[in-house]
């Protein structure tokens, strides 16, 4: 399996460039088939230049853009074969249910997975790319002063992530209430936010490590008590117990159940991860 | 011991008032004397024409304007005794430095905790008013995107509430991450925010409610992991297990060891307090 990079929108493209530079190193080096994938945008013309200028600058030397305008160019075989044969793939940002109604389902969809998890590409996503790796996906929401019933809607995503919701420019959009206010209504899933210009890099269940410059705010709900199935929907819950982590850029944890495949590509310095964030990682990477 | 509220600032003035109502009411009816203390902010001759204007159609028949321009006049025995006789003292918002240095330890310091702890009335404090009940007084801090090491400064505030550090304004001014930062630090509190327009109401050991129109937010970091202290001055700090509780308006709770003397005053609908809220109530009334 590859890694999957989970970025909160905003990553430097013009100065150090860290996030970018992190993700052409897990996609095997410079010299590697890497492609760019803009169809969360509707203006993929002005989103491609800005990468193919940071990965020029950053000397990467097969860099390909795949559009991807419609449904029907989705089920294109060759650009099916196009992802299936580059060692990193990077999805812009823009909007993920625009790039669910694209790509969801289709043979690029399945190729997306495949060549993550069977050839051990590096996927990356960034905003509307970070969203859409979740079997559960942050469609919308209002970013509000309280967590509201109702406030964010979930939405079907690619299913990589199978019991995290993901949400992006995090701290910079104040969007912590509505993370919370999913997984207070659906404690069967963790929330993390991503902050911009930041990556969460998930090794398999082999450990996660916090790239770039931000945070990653992990929400809990499981043991938490709130009222908020008997409240009204727009109504303000009562939230007793909530767990929070924050993982800095730098943080580095080595999961208790790493099975092995994925744990040459964790830093040396990776700490043995307390339980709450070994379940984090297996709530990233398993099923139940 | 009489009521305390402590209100996150901006508290409505003009429409239904519901903050200053509940004051009135819990400084035993609008035919109580009520004074207005506004040593904290630098202009008095704005703040208490508004406090006058709301007091008066609310019908509060005896409201005297305390100012306190200075430490010398918080020791006019005068102003002592005005204080004394008050059934609900309301100190408005501004600076909660300005405040304490006029008043801490003073005359009038005093007075109004005897006032309080020994003659019932009703202590509310709005803004930095709502600071400085603490021990542990938040100071100053800036709203970063995450917590940092030293972000928040505290000083020392009039000791009503042990072993709780309050911030205000606090949705409104996202401030959780300073509040974070504080508490990472010093566990030995814990955090509570107040939003704007919304009333922490604690009745003695007996349990407390949120009242107007935001919430209550509480952190505790008590058995959270973090390397704050061995990280650099203004660094992030890594946080595992900080456990978080939202407590919208309309929350009450009823201690478990609750002495009694205050329990007529919580809402007939009140719950029992769940265990992390127990530690709260006592944690906002007793030392140790």
């Amino acid at each position: 399996m590859g890694t999957l990079m989970i970025i909160g929108g905003a990553e430097d493209r013009t100065d150090n460039m860290e996030v970018l530079k992190r993700f052409i190193a897990l996609s095997g080096g410079r010299d590697q088939p890497l492609v760019v994938i803009t169809a969360a945008s509707t203006v993929p013309e002005k989103v491609w230049p800005m990468y193919e200028g940071a990965f020029g600058a950053l000397e990467a030397q097969q860099v390909r853009h795949l559009q991807i305008a419609e449904r029907e160019a989705a089920e294109d075989p060759a650009l099916a074969d196009a992802i299936l044969s580059a060692k990193g793939i990077f999805v812009t940002g823009g909007d993920q249910k625009r790039l669910m109604a694209i790509v969801g389902g289709t043979r690029a969809g399945h190729a997306l997975r495949e060549a993550w998890q069977e050839r051990g590409a590096c996927l990356a996503g960034t905003s509307a790319g970070a969203s859409f790796v979740c079997t559960h996906m942050m469609a919308e929401g209002r970013a509000e002063l309280a967590p509201e019933k109702g406030a964010a809607k979930l939405a079907p995503g690619m299913g990589f992530v199978p019991r995290v919701v993901i949400d992006q420019h995090f701290s910079q959009r104040h969007r912590i209430n509505r993370l919370l206010s999913v997984v207070a209504q659906s404690p069967f899933l963790l929330g993390a936010g991503i902050d911009e210009n930041t990556a969460l890099i998930v090794h398999g269940d082999a450990g996660l490590e916090v790239a770039g410059e931000g945070c990653v705010t992990v929400v809990d709900c499981r043991d938490a008590h709130t009222n908020i199935i008997d409240i009204a929907p727009g109504s303000v819950p009562e939230m007793v117990d909530v767990r929070l982590h924050l993982l800095p850029a730098g943080s580095a944890f080595r999961a208790d159940a790493a099975s092995g495949a994925n744990a040459g590509q964790l830093p040396a310095d990776a700490k043995a991860a307390p339980q709450p964030l070994n379940d984090f990682i297996r709530y990233l990477t398993k099923d139940h």
